[in-house]
């Protein structure tokens, strides 16, 4: 299976497959219900858009669960000053939390403290409950980026990160969906990841040094929960973030931010003020 | 507008409303969709369900967003040794959460530390961004109950909550939906409640002392995100769980807990093991 993603059109949003310079219509509204239907085959007279200009919605707009891992590299533990957990630490966000892979960020009013977080970004593609380790591995249908832009003073607020992570419209995720097969590692991916602002760098890492690798979340996850198609685990950032630099750097409006996930593609936001 | 609920039925659940003995069809399939429709007139041909029976779905089964808010009465946060929260303190559950007011609840074998949490809950019924006072006053459809069991073991596995709070069908909301104009105290009712264990009393609250009243969550999340037909927010819950008990006291299965909470029902849960 190649590249899937959303992208928005005059009808609505739909399903896509990357097949050279064109994006197949998969004959589903977003890559969620392609999955949740099975992937099955594509009519051979299905319609096609032009990747040039194509408008990428979040690759699943609504999904039923979006969970994130907080602490899940070294470089970012020890640059926030806290311990390497025992176990994964999780937080979630909502459907409207999520943002298409090149929309527009609005910095809202309400922070002078909006920061960036490079993450790999599992999706799940089969209904899993208690799974063991070879269903968690084939539950996963394949690996996104997201940049989980957070709001630092909300978010130490209180004693709960949640009000950092919920801001409308503030986590990117795409811009393409890559099967396990198609990347180096498979389930446990071995992926060059960047971050730049302005095209400075700002973080690098490779995904094989994730505490909890991508099998072992959503076994974890799914000890608790149902994992459903579509839905979306954010592995955790690295270290290189703006709040944990000294001085700390914050995005004030009119940068441009990327992140470039190798395999996978690029997520490219300009910073607007709300 | 009087008693609302969501039932499950042969067909699927369905919106009703109380009138009498009897439970009126109201022409959705849960209460989301009806107050998403705008709380339209019933239909005088409406089914009708006995109340005698009737199988409690969720009040919203699917909503957008579940937000809970952490320590936000005086005696649950002297308890739990926290201090007076400066801002609310808000985590989130997903659908998968929710149960009906009456479910089993399922304590998963992964725990022995299964607890109670009594909670009065808002159920939104506009869309609203950026709430002024009015706005969030006016956004609330109603209040229900809900018991937030907890998996207290997994909830201080790390230093966010989530994972203790996400458990498959652990959180039952409902019975009803009422309108703040048939509670005392409106917007900010003032309801007493009250929480069993196989009818021994342990939590009696009355929600006048809620620490941030449903007005101001409203309007504090609203500045973060869109609040949409259907979102419930859980109001936090006051002393008597079992985690802080001396000594501490958890749900081992068989038990029967009950909530009520003044103008609103009851909900009855038997603790099966899992």
């Amino acid at each position: 299976m190649p590249k899937l993603a959303t992208i928005r059109t005059a009808g609505g949003t739909r399903a896509v497959r990357l097949d050279g310079d064109r994006l197949v219509d998969l004959g589903f509204a977003d890559v969620g219900a392609f999955l949740a239907a099975g992937s099955p085959d594509v009519p051979k007279d299905s319609a096609t858009y032009a990747v040039e200009g194509a408008d990428f919605a979040p690759v699943v707009p609504n999904p039923s669960k979006v969970v994130c891992v907080g602490l899940n590299y070294g470089s970012h533990i020890e640059e926030m000053g806290r311990d390497l957990p025992e176990y994964p630490v999780l937080f979630a966000k909502f459907a409207d939390t999520l943002a298409g892979a090149n929309d527009d960020i609005a910095k809202p009013a309400e922070t002078d403290q909006l920061d960036w977080e490079c993450e790999l970004t599992i999706v799940i593609g089969r209904t899993v409950r208690r799974a063991d380790e070879a269903e968690a591995a084939g539950a996963i249908a394949g690996f996104t980026a997201a940049n989980d832009y957070s709001v630092r003073d909300w978010q130490f607020r209180t004693r709960e990160w949640l009000q950092g992570k919920i801001w409308e419209a503030t986590t990117p995720v795409g811009p393409y969906v890559v099967t396990p097969d198609d990347l180096p590692g498979g389930v446990r991916p071995s992926l060059d990841t960047e971050l730049t602002v302005d095209g400075v760098v700002k973080q690098t890492a490779n995904t094989a040094d994730l505490l909890f690798d991508p099998v072992h979340l959503v076994q974890y996850l799914s000890t608790i929960t149902t994992l459903r198609p579509g839905d979306l685990i954010l592995t955790g950032t690295n270290g290189g973030v703006g709040h944990a630099r000294s001085p700390q750097e914050f995005l004030v409006g009119g940068e441009t931010v990327q992140i470039t996930v190798q395999g996978i593609g690029t997520i490219t936001n300009h910073i607007v003020k709300r």
